[in-house]
């Protein structure tokens, strides 16, 4: 928990910001795994850790703007309650700890907010939250999204996507156990045999950090695959491991870290070519990035980059603007190249991508490909994101594309197939954006080509 | 998986036992950490597990009785799917798997069922399935609890609770795997300083076995708290570890294995006390478990024999009888002596413990310490149950029970301040029931004092 002034001072600016009416927030209730009593390890809700820091299940929070009252509900151990769990809170003590003197417990706030109006609530994201609003606010869960406070979200939008110098000491702190688990799994490589084994180590480093990770790691040789969360393969030589993963903070800041290693400790030289590929991309993307540019051009300008390299590689064919024009690009890099990083590693995705990542002049598109883009807007200074360009080469993706003459009008299917073996390859790094552009946080680890290769050299 | 015809044996069971209407089961869905699409690592139901065997999210299952039909429904992927998770999921082909060759995409539920009377559900214990059962079949959350199917769950218990060569198999093989991961982390605890590292080696050892823990691990010197989910303290030598833990297989089925440990190896005078009194009533209740006997009365049994213990040891006083009549003991015992084990670690215990571990003639008190009893009717061939008596010193309890002469009469408050510093002590394995009484799941592990004794002075 940080300092009590940074709470109460988040919340004054937030009661500024919505001006009128009342802002209900809830915190993350226990989530059962198989039976109530059996639950999943509790992760608190995002924004109720930004203007609470109570990192405690089963709250809720009200501000009343026009009273100026903030409440927490919650419920005082019982002795039941110190019996199984050993601990006594008191909801009064916790809330007062944030500069709250008003609790209620829990079954109260439905009575509280009785004949208010005004109310303003985010789309909740946990089915808990949804039965909560429709139960408080009588709110049928169909309907709770489109009800949702557009006031509340882009008035939170725009505190929270400005990272004040605690946050950002958290992230680089996030980044520098990130880069600390990787590199303490790697150094180890030679004596494991399958990718579940480097999991084990990562989730034996994070226990001894007293650290979660911010999403479940991504530790494949199937690297085409965006987001694999089987571990199960044999780590075999020559292959390409990708690893994509984040530690958070106690105090919940994530972060995330994408990086490829040549099982074994040499690149053939496809690998190399399309490391180099991304690299560049990469780099260039990087300086880029500064105030007032909007990142939806630094991500077109990555479909560029991409497609010159792959037409370098005689992969893509064609002229270039024609081949940027039929969106072929997409099927070699069919995600984003960034997004928000915070106290969620997508930070304040819960919002809808819409209000976080765009605004009312860009909006976002529904096409494959730039639909999974979920940060577009002007960069401002003190954002953090994440820059992680990459090429993939999906299978069943490239099956589809090449039986459409819109795209396969602009493929090399022989020089395609040489690649395929490849799979795919990102670099991810997170970064803050200053007057002078974007920074990177965080200790220097190894990302370039040459760079992973003198250090897996190293180990093997 | 196992085998189809098991899954089919079991559905038609279930059919002749409600033998009327129509079973709507859940399994379970995504669970969100702190945005839709960070989520927990997926838990399936064990309702559908038992009765489906599909390990996927996202399904739900409905059998008519009447017109003898089942069906899955559930959505086929899509290309993003593949792209983002590399999974190609054919509903149709999963379900033949287990025998059903009906199925429709998720949202033809509500229309499938529509206008049909007389269908049988549990009770919801994740919110996900209270909004469906609201959505679906229209019944508000609030009265889910009630409405819930008591036929559908006399008849599922029934079929549950009594476990088949598979099951015991399953379970063994879980309960050996913890067994092992116990020894692996005791075995290196001279190189461990926190808590939190034994969980460090807990982890590594599961994520290794491609095994998840049937519940959070218990690791702490504070034994006297019966859940404690904290993992910070320093191991310090001369106090007890308690560690009570269990893997569950990837077919689901849980081990549940408590263990104490004297850090530093060696056992005081008090801490041996405590440990004999324990053993003599884990050995004592195990004897007394077969066929028709009372769980119950085994755990009045324990009682007795606790408060014998203690009445030797002079932190009790008076006569037996009014002893127990007292229900002093429970500031010692406050917890059941065992629960049944299955593919839950509570097996069942999302139905309500009155219709599981209780029935028509056995009633669950609400009194402290009984009402924490989860299981209570007669024994039967193949029940599957933890027996795990323990001896627990709670500071907060035992200055509530101090001030109430009702208990205080019976203590010796001089004699218990000596073994307070002992906090808590119990001994928990798994048990089958046979025909000739409890017979102990799983390989020899350490459990007696003296082989505990002669255990940990090999390590230190």
């Amino acid at each position: 928990m940080f300092n009590k002034e940074i709470y109460i001072s988040r919340r004054n600016k937030l009661k500024k910001l919505v001006n009128d009416g009342i802002i209900i927030l809830f915190g993350n209730f226990d989530s059962p795994i198989n039976f109530y009593n059996n639950q999943y390890y509790f992760r608190q809700d995002s924004t109720f850790l930004y203007f609470f820091g109570i990192n405690l299940p089963n709250l809720i929070a009200v501000i009343d703007i026009n009273n100026n009252e903030e409440v927490i509900f919650g419920n005082n151990s019982d002795i039941d309650d110190i019996v199984w769990t050993g601990k006594e809170l008191k909801i009064n003590e916790i809330a007062n700890q944030i500069g709250i003197s008003t609790t209620y417990p829990l079954s109260h706030v439905a009575n509280y907010l009785k004949n208010k109006k005004n109310i303003h609530f985010l789309p909740p994201y946990r089915a808990e939250h949804k039965l909560l609003l429709s139960e408080i606010l009588n709110i049928p869960s169909e309907k709770q999204k489109l009800l949702a406070s557009k006031k509340l979200i882009q008035s939170i939008v725009s505190l929270r996507e400005i990272k004040d110098e605690n946050e950002i000491h958290e992230i680089t702190s996030a980044i520098n156990k990130t880069y600390e688990m990787i590199d303490y799994a790697i150094k180890n490589i030679k004596t494991l045999q399958y990718e579940k084994d480097i999991l084990a180590l990562f989730k034996k480093f994070a226990t001894k950090n007293d650290m979660n990770f911010s999403f479940q790691p991504i530790i494949t040789i199937n690297n085409q695959i965006l987001h694999n969360t089987e571990f199960k393969n044999k780590l075999i030589p020559n292959q390409l491991l990708l690893i994509d993963t984040g530690l958070e903070t106690e105090n919940g800041y994530a972060g995330d870290i994408s990086r490829i290693f040549p099982i074994g400790g040499k690149f053939t030289p496809e690998q190399q070519y399309i490391y180099e590929i991304v690299e560049d991309t990469y780099t260039k993307c990087i300086d880029l990035c500064k105030p007032d540019i909007k990142f939806l051009d630094v991500h077109l300008f990555a479909y560029e980059n991409i497609a010159l390299g792959l037409k370098e590689l005689n992969i893509l064919k064609g002229n270039i603007d024609d081949i940027l024009t039929s969106g072929v690009i997409t099927t070699f890099f069919p995600c984003g190249l960034g997004h928000f990083l915070g106290l969620d590693v997508h930070d304040m995705e819960n919002y809808g991508e819409e209000l976080v990542g765009y605004n009312d002049k860009i909006k976002k598109s529904s096409e494959f490909g730039l639909k999974s883009l979920r940060l577009a807007k002007e960069l401002k200074e003190n954002f953090v994101l994440t820059i992680e360009p990459g090429i993939y080469f999906i299978p069943e993706l490239i099956k589809q594309r090449i039986k459409d003459s819109k795209y396969s009008q602009f493929i090399n299917k022989d020089i395609l197939e040489k690649f395929i073996y490849v799979k795919g390859i990102r670099i991810e790094d997170d970064f803050l954006i200053t007057k002078k552009g974007a920074k990177k946080l965080g200790n220097h680890f190894p990302n370039k080509y040459n760079e992973i290769k003198e250090y897996i050299n190293e180990i093997y």
